[in-house]
């Protein structure tokens, strides 16, 4: 079989989860191309040869723009911190090569859009990790919004809360810098953004309303002298779709006792849905219209029947984890590269998910709703 | 031991939902007056005994002016469509009676304001019936957040969701008349825009949006002939705190699937609360700083330890129902009456929550942020 | 209307449940004959004095003699220690008198049996105060069984655990006592053998295992003097049902961090439902053969369409409560007595309970299975 | 690093698991030895080679007997029909090999012995595949117990229900072969026995029901043809614990609507536990001596703060999936094999497994209560 030599930049908890994911694939799904962990990048050669080691990498390198520039990489996986994403990847397609970028796209919406151009110029396969959306209860979820199970969609209320930042003196860190979109709304509620975007189509205008609720941090890790923050804590925000459904989307990283709470309720004009991803191999589904006295939300397990839950389990309700959707995101990633499925959501869907964050940002500022067409 | 004769207008769903709370509230709570069911008014004579008869009063009339203007009558209940709330409300402040009337206090503000002049001019005890903040949950809520136990509050995100009009073809009916205090907003949202402000305090500025799903309804139960319709069916606004938390309000009565989900989380800097009216005998409780590996959200069962809870059983666990609710608040308002201890939610209060919700529709009348203070 | 009067005897938890019952019933529900709070009889004068004024009854006693042979007493309520509910019962059957008996029925199954015979040959009405078999959602499960909805029934796992007796030092009483049907089988492990035969019909043979885990306790409340208890904290037993299904029943008053799990699961043949006291406001149903992909467990949330539900609310969601499910059990007293509807469950119904605790017991003596029909 | 070569013998579900497993586990772990995956073995040849490549091992033979003999093999894993398991194992460990085997370790107690026997004779390291210990959750519940932080355990209430076998009309296969270790409590039953003694200890004695609900089905997929059943559908048992806990155990594979309920309540005499793998990224704690008002049952949710969660994500409440608890049971054979800590359960606890399974159906046969340490 043909092979898909993988250039990985960065080894965090994100670099971490693409190098299982794709040592992993191959043995979960029938594959067009062999996935190779060819080579990893990480800041200074020392970390890289470390992180090839435990990754299983066989080759590695302190600098990613001599990885990006390789022939034999196929294609390059981005999972540095924010700001490097734009010059990685623009190199990257540059030099022709398939780019699997974690999010969001770019600290930007101006680079986020150079990146689209670029690679849509070059013909390069890009892919965004919003990973949540390739979930096969997600899966679901769209297979019966788009079937018209629920009638039209009328309503979607979302959030994406956790409390990594809850704690005051949790210190200042590259989330806290602005100009590396830093921030509640950027860093995990662009989750929820492409979740409404993904189930209940394009969001076209935006009341938006940031808050820093602890505008101090310790500077460093131990240090006692406090640095300024001045991105959100959490952001709230009114959201209209093009498909005539309003709602709200929340995001927070400072929702004391969340620890993964990307939730949402979408209502239709004959049934309605729930999920959180506290409980994500779960969905709750009601459907209007049932007998008398026996209707209520019907709680779905994930099982084979359910798009590529099968792939790692062949019974019901056994469950998969949070790596596995790296997996599947992963198989899209590699189908898509051979061919023969399109895979997304790709950086001209992440570019429109920045889109509409940076439409909550500006109406946060006027006061004002924003028309994200305009943005 | 002295007796408070209670005249009620009224005698639909909530009609009863007051006989019944004045019925058992003596044989429940150690009162210093004990209600009388003394007379019932109704829109004829017929109707009015009938009723009379089924709920137990000792009197009735087809006139609610004979009532309000009786000597014998304490205290006045009105349970009659919204309109009729003002010119019942504040006859009997004339007379100098108490009055406990249904939410919403008026269908405009300008009334609701001069009925909260009228009693506080007068002196008469009043009480509104957001029988919802009577919940022994909800106590427990307040106190949990006035007690400093989660911090300061930095967020409020509440619903208020039922499906009773998600049919399009529910009839048109007064919820549908724009001047009867009509819409989800009023309707339903009235009690979310209550509970928020009893466990966040004053709600400062809104940027609201309402949404009509369903632009005619038949024009009536079983007519072909169908009625333009022009309020909303759901509505969301970001809110503003005076103590500087922000948050998000939703009211729906077309959510398919949902019978009573009036929740909130309320997240605080050092805890958080989780709520919904769907199991109104619970409440989950996370506060920071446990011990490691044994955190999470504490699922507090209602219990005799919790406010007026042990009025119904000695025994934890055995959950309180809608109509003891009701209960509650009359017992509230009867130690109201008897000066034992203060009633609330008064009329001013409940004028607080009408200026929110107007401020709510200026504000997606013009499409921007409205100061409450301003309305 | 006619009037019914009642006669109460004991006015503890449960007294006050009967009296608060009784005073809301005829508010709630078109009933063929009016209660009224007659006499209450409890230990002493001064007591009945104060319980009788606190309750709302007219007249009171000392002596429950003087109540169940009062010509003007059409009822006889009984809400005593166990112990006692033989004597008053049968004084009252002797007189005439219609009985409502607290659980368990007596302290013996002869006792239980001269009781039921007794009652049957004066041809009075008797109803014993399982209460948690009048709840609307229970009324569904039983109409689920019996149509056939799930097919045959093949399973029941049941569970009534709480935790008042979970600490060591709580006191001895007369729960402890074993002549005084002590022990958690006998006081709470009845409602779920009730339960188990309300849905899945007789159960024919068990085997049984009682278990002491607290063999002393304090004499008394503050006392350091402990008295040997023999009575068991918890309860264990497989049952086999006439209709061929098999399953397991516990009991126990010392399960930590349980305050009301009356709980069950019933499997059929073509689907399941399964039920906690705890929210018992809901009930869960699967039924096999749906469409595939989108079955699970239905949420059913109490509402009018339910049987009684509608008489304390007309809208779903809303919630019953505790002493609602008395209101209930006395509303089918009352129109048994009238003759308009069968009551239920009965003192037949409740020796039938009391025989299966009594093989249970056997069981676990002589550490084998026991053919109940045979106790 | 020294390289740990493993056969597997079996390509189905399990095989798929081990082998998922054994790749993935070295980028997850800093391991003492790196699997390889060597050789596979199945019923023949071109069943073996199409699963070596689907699954990413470099050698494949038709002929399990020439795996285990091969040299460069250093671990058997044995996922085939149960029958087979012994025969395999012992096998493998007369040619020195460590053994990895599925559950039930064997079809009969004499077999299961056999194999303990044989593998502690020769020194090799055993596992056995009782997958579901292996979570965090678990590990966490262990820990609790183990610290006595819910003091002495009184109580175990365990089941593993599930409806792959509840129609009727599913096809007689392996599973229902009675010496094959047919029936439910082989089949699922032992991972709640494994359970339960994992968290209470040793099962001394039980009382055990066994059901067969249905006597027949199809005699191949697709044939009209009936063969008769006689091993158990469910199954109900008694437990009682060396430490002075009693319990009872349910064991079902026709219960309607369940796909993966493996689920205990234990209690203890100052707190409990409730648990299920439908949501095992969950632990439900309830700590009696809590605050008045504010206690009840924590849900903890699975974070790296708890035993083998971290290696898979280092952010709280992501979750890890079912194969995610493969790679933690495969983690636990290499440490073993390289010395640095015990892995298990070995061969002698699934022996124990078996022996209180056998008990069981002693116990049904003879309808008495069977002393465990006497079979």
């Amino acid at each position: 079989m043909k092979t898909l030599n993988v250039g990985l930049v960065g080894s965090g908890f994100m670099g971490r989860a693409h190098a299982q994911a794709f040592r992993a694939v191959g043995g979960l799904f029938d594959l067009p191309l062999a996935p190779v962990l060819d080579i990893l990048a990480d800041r200074d050669e020392e970390t890289a040869r470390a992180s090839a080691a435990a990754l299983g990498f066989r080759r590695h390198t302190g600098d990613w723009r001599r990885l990006v520039e390789d022939p034999a990489v196929d294609v390059v996986a981005v999972t540095t911190p924010n700001r490097l994403h734009a010059p990685i990847a623009l190199a990257a397609i540059a030099a022709g090569k398939h780019v699997y970028c974690e999010k969001p796209l770019a600290t930007t919406l101006a680079d986020a859009r150079a990146m689209t151009a670029a690679a849509e110029a070059r013909g390069v396969v890009t892919l965004v990790g919003f990973n949540y959306l390739k979930n096969p209860m997600i899966a679901l979820a769209r297979e019966i919004v788009q079937g018209g199970e629920i009638g039209e969609v009328t309503g979607f209320r979302g959030i994406h809360a956790e409390d990594f930042m809850a704690d005051p003196d949790q210190p200042y860190g590259w989330r806290c810098e602005p100009d590396n979109a830093g921030g509640a709304l950027a860093d995990i509620g662009s989750h929820i953004i492409a979740m409404a975007r993904h189930l209940a189509g394009e969001i076209t205008a935006v009341s938006g309303r940031l808050h820093t609720v602890h505008g101090s941090r310790p500077a460093a890790p131990g240090s006692t002298e406090r640095k300024s923050v001045t991105v959100d804590d959490q952001a709230h925000a009114l959201v209209e779709f093009a498909g005539g459904a309003t709602g709200s989307l929340t995001a927070s990283w400072i929702a004391q006792g969340r620890k993964m709470q990307l939730a949402f309720e979408l209502t239709g004009t004959r049934g309605s849905i729930a999920f959180t991803q506290e409980r994500f191999n779960e969905l709750r589904l009601y459907t209007a219209g049932g007998r008398r006295g026996r209707e209520g939300y019907t709680l779905i397990a994930a099982g084979p029947e359910h798009g590529d839950y099968g792939a790692f389990c062949p019974a019901p309700g056994h469950q998969i984890g949070f790596n596995d959707l790296k997996a599947i995101e992963v198989k899209a990633l590699v189908e898509a590269i051979a061919g023969t499925s399109a895979a997304g959501p790709d950086f001209r869907e992440a570019c429109e998910v920045e889109r509409v964050a940076e439409a909550i940002h500006r109406s946060h500022r006027d006061r004002c709703w924003i028309d994200v067409r305009s943005v």
